[in-house]
C-alpha cells in the first residue's frame, strides 16, 4: 500500500542521482522508472522528474492538483535549472522542457507529449542565441504552440496546417523548413491568435502556467475513448493512472554535431549480439518519425561519431548488463553530447528471444530458469512454420482467421479430388473452399494449405489442418468462393483455378501471388531451451494424433504419448469409408457385425502403427464418438452411388440417412451413446485395441493403451461400456496368451460428467477433459454456429476471448476444478489431462499446471509451445517467473 | 440395529397376542406386521408365526438355515397347534398351514405362497372326516402337491395341467370340481410319481419337511429373475430380504357357512364412508382370483350373513382407526366365523384420496398436515381432467407417451387449418400429426387433443397441450401418420379423416371409436385441502402463462402470479407472425424497427391484459428466446407467399432462411444473443411491457413486472441487455409521469451461468431456473433427438427416469444448488424460482423447498398439483411428514 499522504508526488533525477528506481514503475511509470534508473548508474539522462501516476486518479476524479504537488514540482524544476544552469522561463539561457506521460504498462501512442514546453516570445530569442541559430528557434517555437493548441486545447490539426500550408503557398516553398523566418514569426502569432479565438482565452505566455497545463491535458489524456478502449482491450484497470515526466529538453537538430537514433542492444530479429538501429544527423525524433528524412544504419555512426558510437554502445552494454535483458534505447547527441531519452525491454521475434534467452544464460546474465520463463511460448510458432518473408511485394487480398499457423504458396483449386491429382504430381495447390467436411481429408493432405471462407477456429477444416501442421485461414468471410465455376471473387477480383495465392495461416492473410517464403530452422539454442523447459516442467505432453505418421511427428517434437487417438478419422479414408457405411446401413445387428469384421483388421493395423510409434508411452484411444451421419454421403449423385454399391434403392439409403439425421446433432445420438446403442461398435473397437497391443508386447515392446469412453454423462453409461471392454480385453489376452497393462478412463466433456465426476471416478481411472465440447455445452455455444455472433461479443467487449481458442477458466474452468477434485475424493490416484485445443494453449496450461493435473494434449505442432508453457507454469506455480529483476 | 444374536427369529401370533407389532415392518414385513397388529387388537386372526426377514439373506447366502430357527419355528408350531387344538400331521384332527412371502415393501406378485400344507396320505383321511367332504379333502391335497411342484421343485405347471386334462378327457367331465373323486385320488398319486421322476426324490410325505422346503422355496423366490428385476426397478435394496407368513389354515369352501373375500374400509374410487368390497361363500381364495365364479358385492353380505357382516364392519372400523388410514383387507368366514387374513394400507383413486384425507379430519383421526402429507400430489390430476370411463367397452389400438393428461373423444383431422375449419363449426377434432411445429398452433387451439407419432414429453405438442390444458399423446411410434393421404395406419388398421378416436393423455393410451367420458367435478374436499396446504407452505407457486387466458386459469388454479410468460408464443398468432417475419426479412436495423413498431402495440395489449389477470401478482415476462427461424415457413409454397407478400424474390427470402439456418439451433443464436445481435428488439419488448404496466398502475392496479433475460451465459451480455431494459423503462415512466416498480433478473438456463452465478447476481436481482434448457446442455442432450435412445437408456436402467420429466437432482441439482449458493452469496436477498416442466414435479418441488427457493411456476393445470407439493416438500422439511404411525 501506498501512503498518500505522505508519499512524494515527485521524483527528481538528475546529476547522476535519482529520487526513483526501476522497481518503482507504479509510481514512476515505465518511462519514468527507467529514467531513474538510468541516473542512477551514471548513464548520461537530461535531469527532470516524475510526478506519481498515484496523481492521476485524483486530478480526474477532482478536477484539480492535490496541493501537495506544486511546491513539490516547482522545487524539482529549480533542481533542474541547477543541474543544467538554465532559467525555465530565463531570457537568455531558457529552459526548456518535454512533458510526456508515461503508464506502469505501455500504451504505446495512446496518450500525448508536449516537446519545448518554456518558449514564448522571451525565451524564443534566448533560444536564438544560445543555437546561433534562429530559424531553429523560431520553429521550435511554431511547433510548441501548435503542439499544445491540439493536446491541452484539445483543437483540430487542420487549424494550424491550413495556415502553414498558406504561408507556403504564400512564399512559394514546399518545405516547412524552408520557409523564411518571418513567416515562422507570423505563424506563430496567426496560432496564438487563433488558439484565443476558439477557446476565447490568450495563448499562455508564462512557462510555469504553459507547464501546468500541459501536464493536466497529460493526465485527461488517461481518459480519452482510445485510451479506455485500449485499456479495456488489455485487461488493465483504469485506476492505475499515467505519471507525467517532464524533462530538460536536448536538442539533436543543433548541426551536424548532433542527431537522435533508436538503438536495440541486440538484433530483435535475429538475436544476434551487436548494436542494433538508425540514427538521423542533425535531427529531431519527429523528423525519424515523419519520414521526410531516411536515418541510417546504426552501423554508419561508428566511422561518423566513432567516440559517441563508442560512448553508445558502451551504455547498451551498461544498461543490458544492469537490466539483465535486451534494451530498445532512444538517444540524441546534442553538440556532441550523448543523452539517452529512454530505455525498455525489447520487443523480439521468436527466433531472437530463444537465442538471446540461451546466450545470456551462456553469458552468465541470467538463469537457465529466467531463460525458459522469458519466451512466450507462441512465439516458438516462428521457429516451427514457414513464414512470409515481409520485404518482398504483398498484394493482400482478404484477411480470415489465423485458423493454422505456417505460411503456403500454391495454385488455388477448389476440390479434393482435383486437389489430389495436382498433389500427386507435385503441384502446389492450396484448397479454397467454402468449407471443408471429413468427405475433402484426402484434398486436404495433398494440399500445401487450406483455405475457407466459413467456419471458426476450430471447424473442421481448422482442427484438421492443425492436426497436420499445414496452414489454414479459416472463415475468410470476404471470399465469395464458386466451387462449381472453379473461381472465388474477392471485391472485385476474381481468382480462378491454377492462380496463385500466398497465405498466413499465423495472421490469416490471403496474397495474390507467389510470396517468397522463409523457412524455419531448429537451432541449437531452441533445443537447449527446449532442455531446460523439459527439466522444468511437471506436466507430461502429450500429442492428439489419429495416424502413425502424426504420432511420429508428435515424438519428434517431444510428445510423451498420445493424449487423444479419434478413432473416427481412421473410418474416413478409402476403403474404411465403405465398410463403415456398410455398418451404417446394416439393419440389423448381424449386419452390423459383418461390416465391422471388415473393420476391424484396418483399425487393428492403425492401432499396430501407433503402438510402434509411441513405444514405451501411454496411447490414449477414444472410442467412436460423432454422429453416424457424419459418415453418409448429402449429395444426390453420392447418394445414388452409394445405394447402387451397397445393393439397396436410393429410396432406402435415402431413409437410413433422413432417419440419422438431428435437430442438434451435437447433443444428439454420439460418443458412448452409439457404443450403447450399438454394443458391437465397442467390442469391435475394444478387440482391434487389445489385439494391435498384444502384437506389439509380444514382440517385446511396451504398449500402454488407455482407453478412452467418450460423452459419458452418467456413469452407468461408463460402467456398461466398461465392462464390454474389459470383457474382450480378457478374451483376447486369453487367445493370445500374453496380458497388456491398461487402463480405462472417459473423456470429461460434459457439464453433467464434472458434476458427477465422483462418481464416475469410482468407475474410470482416468480423465481426460475434452475441452472443446465441455465449452459448447457449458456456454451452450455451437462452435458450428457461433460465427455469425461470436464477432460480435468480441467487438462488442462481451467477452475478452473466444472460448474455443483460450480456455474460459471462468467459467468452464470452474466446472474442471470441481471435477477434478471431486474425482480425486474417490480415487487419490485418477490420472487427469485435458485434450482438445485448448491442451496447447499457454493460459489453459499455467491452469492445468495449477490443477495438478498430469498431462495436457494438444496437435503435433503445439508440442514444443505445451513443453516450454508447462515448464512456465511450473515455474510460476514455485514463484520463480518473476525473478527477473526490473524488466522494463 | 438388530442384533442378530439375540434377537428372536420367529414372532408368533394368535389367542389374542403376538410377539410382534404394527412398528415392526422391517423384519415382519408388510403381512407379517398386519397379522400380529390385528391379533394384538383383539381381531380374529388364525394363529401362525413370522420367520424373521433378517433370516432371508443369512439362508441365501449359506444355503443353510441358521441353528437357532429350526427350535424357535417348531416351538411356535407347537403353539398354533395349542391354540387350534390341531395336530400337524395328525391323522384325526390335522393342522393345516398356508407358507406365505411378505416384504417390508409390498412386492404384489413376485414371490411365493403354498396353501393347504401339511397333507399327506394320512392327514388326507383326518380332512376327510373333520370336513365330512372327500372331494374337497382331496382336492386340497391335489392342488397342495401341484403347488409344491411348481414352487419348491421348480416344476413346468404343464407337467400337472396335462395330467389334469387327461383325466377329465377320460372321464368325460370339463371342470376340475366334477371329476369323480377316484381321479382326484389317481392325480396325487401321479402328480408325486411325476415329481420323483423329475427331481430324483420321493415327495415329501412328512409334513415337517414339507415346511421347510416351502420356507426355503419362499426365501430363493427373492432371487427369481423377476424379483431381482422388480427390486431394481422400485429401487428396493437386495439385502432388505423378505420374511416368511406360516398360518393355521382356514377353509372357506366348507359349505354354505363358510366363505371368503375383500374388503376396502372405504371406497376406493369415490372415498364414500362404507365398506367397499365383494365375496363368494362357499370358496377359496383361489376361486376369486381364477374368475371361474362371480364374487357378489359385499352389500349382499349383510343379508345373507348379517351377523357376520356385522362383525366384518366392526373389524373394519378398529382396523382404521387404528392405523388410521383406509385398509384393505382379506378374510375368511370357516363355518360361520370370521377371520381375518391380511390388512394393509388401501390403493385409492384421487378422488377418494380426497375425500378420505378431509373425512378423516373431520372425524378426528389425522390432522390437517397429516392429510395434506396423505394425498400423492399428481392423484389431483384425476380431479382437474376428463378421464374415459372403465367400464365402457374400449379399443385399444396404441399406446405413446403420456404427455398431457386428460381424456378426449373426437374425429381425427391431420393439419392445422382444417381442426380449425371443423373446430369452429363446435365439431369434435382430434389433431394427429407426424410432429407439430409453431404453425399448427391454431390448429391445436381448435381440437380436443392432440396425438404426435414422433417427439417426446417434453416435444412441442407436448408442452403447448400441457400450457393449454389440453390431452395429449406424444411420440405414439405404431402410428404411421400418411397426412397427405388424410389417414393413419397402425397395425393393420387405418383410420382415416373423420373417424372417432378416444385418448388417455394421463396414460398414452389411443382407442378407436368414441369412448365415454367422466367429466371432473373440484368438490368442496379438495377445496378445503388446497386451503390447508397453501397455509403450510413456504415455496410461491406461479404459473407458466404467455396470454390472459392462460394467466386467468393460472389464477383461477390458484397461481400467484406468472412465472414465465414466453413473448415469442405471442409472434406465432395472425398478424403478428406477418410482423415478425417482415422483421426478420429486414435487411437493416431501419427495416427491423418498422417491423417492431408494428409488433409494439400487439404486445402491449397482451402485457396488459396479461397485468389486469395477474393484477397484485409478480409476472415474469421473458424477452424473445427462440432461434429467428422457427418464425420463418419451410414448404416451398409457402416460401413462395411469404416472398409475394414481402415484395421479395423467393431466391432472396430462401437465401435468407439459409443464412438463418443452423448445425445446433439450441446452441445457436438465440436468447439474449438476439438482443444483443438486434437491440432494437430487446427495447421493442421493453417498451410494450413498461407501457402497459404504466396503463395498469394508471388506472390504480398493482402491476410487478419482472423482465427476465434469457440464455445468459456471461454478465457482460446481462448488464449490456439489463441496461436497455432500464434506459426504456426511465423513458416510459417520464413519458407517463409515473414509475412502476419492477425487477431485473435472468434465466439460469446454461451451465456456465450457474457456475458464475456469483458475478450475475451482482447485476441480477432474480434467478429463475430454466430447467429443460439447463437439463439439455447439463446432460449435452438434445430433447429433440434424444428420442432415438432415451427409451434404451430407460429399458436398459442406465437411468431411472427420464431428466426431461422428473429433475435430476444429481446432476442438473448439484448445479442448481451451487448457483443457489453462489447467487446469495453476493445477493443475499436475490429472489430464486424455477420454471419450466419441472416446476410442477413433486420431486423436483421437495428440492426446490430444501434450496429455500421463493417459488416454483409451471404450466396452468399442474398448479394444483405444485401447491400440494409443496406443501408437502415444507412438511417434509419440518420432519412432519411422516407422522401417521404404523401405515401398512
Amino acid at each position: 500500500m501506498i501512503d498518500h499522504l505522505t508519499q512524494p508526488l515527485v521524483y527528481f533525477f538528475g546529476q547522476g542521482r535519482a529520487d526513483g528506481t526501476a522497481t518503482m514503475k507504479d509510481i514512476l511509470g515505465g518511462k519514468g522508472a527507467g529514467l531513474a534508473e538510468m541516473t542512477n548508474i551514471g548513464i548520461p539522462v537530461p535531469p527532470g522528474f516524475t510526478i506519481a501516476s498515484t496523481v492521476c486518479p485524483t486530478y480526474l476524479a477532482l478536477n484539480q492538483f492535490p496541493p501537495r504537488l506544486k511546491p513539490q514540482a516547482e522545487a524539482a524544476l529549480e533542481r533542474i535549472e541547477a543541474a543544467t544552469g538554465k532559467q525555465f522561463g530565463g531570457a537568455s539561457n531558457p529552459l526548456l522542457v518535454s512533458v510526456r506521460s508515461g503508464a506502469a504498462l505501455s500504451m504505446p501512442g495512446m496518450m500525448e507529449t508536449i516537446l519545448n514546453l518554456g518558449l514564448n516570445d522571451t525565451t524564443v530569442r534566448g533560444l536564438e542565441q544560445l543555437s546561433g541559430n534562429s530559424r531553429f528557434a523560431w520553429d521550435s517555437y511554431r511547433r510548441f504552440v501548435q503542439m499544445y493548441g491540439c493536446v491541452v486545447f484539445d483543437l483540430p490539426k487542420r487549424l494550424f496546417e491550413e495556415r502553414l500550408e498558406a504561408a507556403k503557398h504564400r512564399t512559394g516553398v514546399s518545405r516547412d523548413i524552408d520557409l523564411p523566418i518571418e513567416e515562422f514569426r507570423t505563424l506563430v502569432a496567426d496560432f496564438k491568435a487563433a488558439i484565443a479565438a476558439e477557446t476565447g482565452k490568450p495563448f499562455p505566455e508564462e512557462p510555469l502556467d504553459q507547464l501546468w497545463g500541459a501536464i493536466a491535458a497529460v493526465f485527461e489524456s488517461w481518459n480519452t475513448r482510445r485510451a479506455i478502449d485500449y485499456r479495456k482491450l488489455h485487461d488493465i484497470p483504469d485506476s492505475m493512472g499515467t505519471a507525467v515526466n517532464v524533462m530538460a529538453m536536448v536538442f539533436g537538430n543543433m548541426g551536424d554535431d548532433s542527431g537522435t537514433g533508436v538503438a536495440f542492444t541486440r538484433n530483435p530479429s535475429t538475436g544476434e549480439h551487436h548494436l542494433y538501429g538508425e540514427f538521423l544527423l542533425n535531427a529531431q525524433g519527429e523528423d525519424v518519425v515523419s519520414g521526410a528524412r531516411t536515418p541510417e544504419p546504426i552501423a554508419n555512426l561508428k566511422t561518423e561519431m566513432p567516440q559517441i558510437y563508442g560512448e553508445l554502445d558502451k551504455v547498451a552494454r551498461t544498461l543490458e548488463r544492469h537490466f539483465r535483458d535486451v534494451q530498445d534505447l532512444e538517444f540524441t547527441i546534442e553538440r556532441g553530447h550523448l543523452y539517452m531519452l529512454q530505455t525498455r525491454r525489447g520487443q523480439r521475434t521468436g527466433f531472437a528471444a530463444v537465442r538471446v534467452a540461451v546466450e545470456m544464460v551462456d553469458e552468465g546474465t541470467i538463469t537457465e530458469e529466467e531463460a525458459v520463463a522469458r519466451v512466450p511460448p507462441n512465439d516458438l510458432n516462428q521457429l516451427l512454420h514457414q513464414t512470409i518473408d515481409p520485404t518482398g511485394e504483398l498484394d493482400l487480398i482478404a484477411t480470415g482467421l489465423p485458423a493454422s499457423p505456417g505460411a503456403a504458396s500454391g495454385t488455388v483449386v477448389f476440390n479434393a479430388d482435383r486437389a489430389e491429382e495436382l498433389g500427386r504430381k507435385g503441384t502446389a495447390v492450396i484448397l479454397v473452399r467454402r468449407e471443408t467436411s471429413p468427405e475433402d481429408f484426402h484434398g486436404m493432405v495433398a494440399a500445401r494449405a487450406i483455405v475457407t471462407a466459413r467456419g471458426g477456429m476450430t471447424s473442421h477444416a481448422a482442427v484438421v489442418a492443425r492436426g497436420m501442421g499445414k496452414p489454414c485461414v479459416a472463415g475468410a468471410q470476404d471470399l465469395d468462393v464458386d466451387e462449381a465455376a472453379g473461381q472465388f471473387r474477392v471485391g472485385t477480383r476474381t481468382i480462378a483455378e491454377g492462380e496463385w495465392i500466398s497465405i498466413d495461416g499465423a495472421n490469416g492473410r490471403i496474397y495474390a501471388g507467389q510470396a517468397k517464403l522463409i523457412s524455419p530452422e531448429l537451432s541449437g539454442h531452441y533445443d537447449r531451451l527446449m532442455t531446460w523447459a523439459d527439466r522444468m516442467r511437471h506436466l507430461r505432453v502429450r500429442v492428439n494424433a489419429d495416424t502413425p505418421a502424426d504420432a511420429h511427428r508428435g515424438r519428434d517434437f517431444g510428445a510423451e504419448g498420445i493424449g487423444l487417438c479419434r478413432t473416427e478419422h481412421m473410418f474416413f479414408e478409402g476403403d474404411r469409408l465403405g465398410a463403415m457405411r456398410e455398418m451404417i446401413l446394416a439393419e440389423d445387428e448381424a449386419g452390423r457385425k459383418k461390416a465391422l469384421a471388415k473393420l476391424l483388421p484396418m483399425q487393428r493395423g492403425d492401432f499396430e502403427g501407433i503402438f510402434r510409434a509411441m513405444e514405451g508411452f501411454p496411447v490414449t484411444i477414444r472410442l467412436l464418438d460423432p454422429p453416424l451421419h457424419e459418415f453418409l454421403p448429402k449429395e444426390p449423385e453420392e447418394i445414388a452411388t452409394l445405394a447402387h454399391d451397397m445393393g439397396k434403392t436410393v429410396k432406402d439409403v435415402q431413409r437410413i440417412i433422413d432417419s440419422l439425421s438431428e435437430i442438434n446433432p451435437m447433443l444428439g445420438l454420439r460418443g458412448c451413446r452409439l457404443g450403447i446403442m450399438y454394443p458391437e461398435i465397442t467390442t469391435m473397437q475394444a478387440r482391434a485395441i487389445f489385439e494391435a497391443a498384444c502384437t506389439v508386447a509380444e514382440r517385446k515392446g511396451r504398449v500402454q493403451p488407455e482407453v478412452m469412453i467418450p460423452l459419458v454423462a452418467h456413469v452407468i453409461e461408463f460402467r456398461k461400456q466398461a465392462l464390454i471392454v474389459r470383457q474382450v480385453a480378457e478374451e483376447v489376452f486369453r487367445e493370445r496368451q500374453i496380458t497388456v497393462p491398461y487402463l480405462l478412463g472417459t473423456m470429461i466433456e460434459l457439464p453433467r460428467a464434472a458434476l458427477t465426476a465422483d462418481e464416475i471416478a469410482r468407475e474410470a481411472q482416468f480423465f481426460s477433459f475434452g475441452t472443446n465440447d465441455l465449452t459448447q455445452t457449458t456456454w451452450g455455444l455451437s462452435r458450428d454456429d457461433a460465427g455469425v455472433f461470436l464477432p460480435a461479443y468480441l467487438e462488442k467487449n462481451i467477452i475478452e476471448f473466444d472460448p474455443f481458442q483460450e480456455l474460459d477458466i471462468t467459467g468452464v474452468g470452474r466446472l474442471i476444478s470441481m471435477a477434478v477434485d471431486l474425482g480425486r475424493k474417490t480415487r487419490q490416484d485418477l490420472k487427469v489431462g485435458i485434450c482438445g485445443e485448448h491442451g496447447g494453449e499457454p493460459r489453459a496450461i499455467a491452469f492445468c499446471e495449477a490443477q495438478k493435473m498430469n498431462y495436457v494434449s494438444c496437435s503435433p505442432y503445439r508440442v514444443p509451445i505445451a513443453r516450454l508453457a508447462a515448464a512456465q507454469a511450473a515455474l510460476a506455480e514455485r514463484g520463480t517467473m518473476d525473478r527477473t529483476r526490473g524488466t522494463l
